[in-house]
């Protein structure tokens, strides 16, 4: 499997606006754009750092994963997202050495395929796999 | 304040060569080298990843910031580090804004300087700022 970098982390948020004012206001990045994410439940802030993104990620249903790990853990560090050249690939290669993944295929968005590595499988990391397509 | 990169992310783990047979074994990152950090008393084994690196932090002392953190929440990710152009600079600007700060003065390392904004100003995400050096 090949790994170009890490495409972004993301941090959940009870609420994107109060946050940015940290992320943009004091550490300065620019926040690009704010999007409803359908297939995540949630409003999404892209800030660009270097290479990578610095995402916020704000539930907007109290019973998607990003609500209940606030309420279970607090707002902070949600996921890790690693950027591959074959997202199909790289989950049927997964599959096959036995590691469990949340989404056995890529989910497809506009412009990105994505799938979740349970963190049962990566020692505790939500790991995101993310194809720019 | 100028932020460059993610200079890392670091995930907590328990045993470094066991999850070394993940991110390098089944993700296909590679291993760069282990090293004692001193001041963080932890192993830390540097994976790079594009422009950043994933970092995996053993802790070698049980008072440690890292083993607590495994001790109350399990392996996984544990803080995100910021790459800035003037660490000095960084920590009197963000001092002067009320921001807390873990390391007032950057800790200064072979070729680095760090330190870390404290969780309670940032999200509940532990922050990091490096300076190469």
């Amino acid at each position: 499997m090949e790994i170009k970098k890490i495409n972004h982390i993301a941090v959940a948020v009870e609420n994107i606006e109060q946050a940015t004012e940290f992320w943009q206001g004091i550490l300065g990045l620019d926040l690009e754009h704010v999007e409803e994410v359908q297939s995540q439940h949630a409003k999404v802030a892209f800030f660009p750092c270097g290479d990578s993104e610095v995402e916020l990620v704000q539930p907007t249903d109290p019973e998607s994963g990003t609500a209940k790990f606030i309420q279970n853990r607090g707002a902070g560090i949600h996921h890790l997202c690693l950027e591959v050249e074959d997202i199909d690939a790289a989950l049927q290669e997964l599959k096959a050495r036995g590691v469990r993944l949340i989404n056995e295929t890529a989910l497809v968005e506009e412009g990105r395929k994505m799938a979740f590595i349970h963190p049962k499988s990566s020692g505790g990391v939500l790991l995101e796999l993310y194809q720019i397509i």
